[in-house]
C-alpha cells in the first residue's frame, strides 16, 4: 500500500512513518524537512505535492496548526490560523487529492477531544476540529469509488508534555493507542468515522 | 429585554422578531432590508452595528449562507462561503460582541442537523456547523459576567420546501419549534449546549 503522511517530520507523523514503513510504501510529506514539501494552508502546493505522487492508497494527516492563546486575545485574524490550517488545510487534503487516490483508498485527517471537551485557550482548535468532523461525516457519503474517510481524534499526547497544564484531567494518549487508531481508519471497514484515541 | 435578531428579514428571523417584541425591544438586522444593515462576513461592518446597537442582553443569530451544490464542483473557493459566512460570520458575531454584550446575557447561533447527519450536496454546511458548535461548548468555558452561549440547531424548516428533496425522511421543522429551540437558549439557564429543534 502506498501511504502519504503529512506532517512526517512532527512527532506523530515520525512515528507512523516508522511504524508503516516495515509493510508499505511511505510517502513523507510536511512543510519542511521531508522528501515533499507541502504547505498545506495553499491548495496550489497541495495539488503540486500530489502530481509529484502520483496514485496512493492511503492520505494520512497529522497537520493541524491552531492558535493558542487567551480568550481575551482571540480575534478573526487569530482564528484564521485553524481555519486556514487544521481546518482548510486537512479539507484542501481531500478535496484536491480525491482525484488521485486509488479506488477502495482512505484519507485520515488529525481532530481532538477539544471538539467536545474544551479547554480555556484552545476555542480555535475546537472550532477546526468541529469543522473537520462534520466535513469527514459529510464527504463519507459523497466519495466514490469505496474510497473511504474518517478522522482520529486523540487528546493531550504522551509526547507534548509542555500541554499538561492545559488538560487537567485527561489521560494522555501514547504514540502506541494513536498508531492504533491510524491504523483502524487505514486498514479497517469503516468510514464517516470519528476514531477516538483515548 | 434588549434582543439583537440577526438575519431578522429571513423567514426565520422574522419568526422570531414578531414572537419577542410583544415582551421584549427587539433590534432588527441583516444585510438589506432591516433598520440595522450588517454584513456578518465582515468583521467591520459587524463592530459598526455594535456600536449603532450599544449594549444588549440577548444575541440571535438566524443567518448562515454556506455552499450547496455537487461534491464533484465542491473547491477551496465554494467551501469559502460557509466558512466566511454561516462559520465566521456568527464566530466573529460573538467574538466582537463579547465587548458590548451586558451580563448575564446571551448569545445564541444557528447551526443545524447535517453536522450529525449528512446530505449530498450540503459538505459545506456540515463543516461549518461542526465549527460553531465546536466554538459554543469551548467559547462557554471562557466568556464572563455570566454570559451565556448556546446554538439552535433544526433541521430542514417546513417554510423552505424547497429544499425537502434534499431531506428524505427528515420531518421538517415548524416555526414554533424552531421559537421554542431559541427561547430555551435566550431564557433558560443552560450555556455550551446544542439545542436540536427536532
Amino acid at each position: 500500500m502506498k501511504i502519504v503522511i503529512i506532517g512526517a517530520a512532527g512527532t506523530m507523523g515520525t512515528c507512523l512513518s516508522q511504524a508503516f514503513e516495515q509493510e508499505h510504501e511511505v510517502i513523507r510529506a510536511s512543510l519542511r524537512r521531508s522528501e515533499i514539501e507541502v504547505d498545506i494552508t495553499s491548495p496550489v502546493s497541495i495539488e503540486h505535492m500530489y502530481k509529484k505522487i502520483g496514485p496512493f492508497d492511503a492520505l494520512v494527516s497529522t497537520a493541524g496548526p491552531t492558535y493558542v492563546g487567551p480568550w481575551k486575545s482571540l480575534t478573526d485574524k487569530e482564528f484564521r490560523q485553524g481555519v486556514d490550517g487544521k481546518m482548510m488545510g486537512q479539507i484542501n487534503l481531500v478535496l484536491i487529492g480525491r482525484d488521485y487516490i486509488r479506488p477502495n483508498g482512505s484519507f485520515t485527517l488529525i481532530t481532538g477531544a477539544l471538539t467536545h471537551e474544551p479547554q480555556r485557550n484552545f476555542a480555535n482548535a475546537s472550532a477546526a476540529n468541529g469543522a473537520v468532523e462534520g466535513f469527514v461525516r459529510a464527504a463519507a457519503v459523497e466519495l466514490d469509488n469505496r474510497v473511504r474517510i474518517n478522522a482520529v481524534s486523540p487528546t493531550v499526547l504522551e509526547s507534548s508534555p509542555q500541554y499538561f497544564p492545559y488538560f487537567p484531567g485527561e489521560v494522555p494518549v501514547t504514540t502506541k493507542q494513536l498508531e492504533f487508531a491510524f491504523r483502524k481508519s487505514i486498514f479497517g471497514a469503516g468510514t464517516g468515522q470519528i476514531i477516538k484515541a483515548y
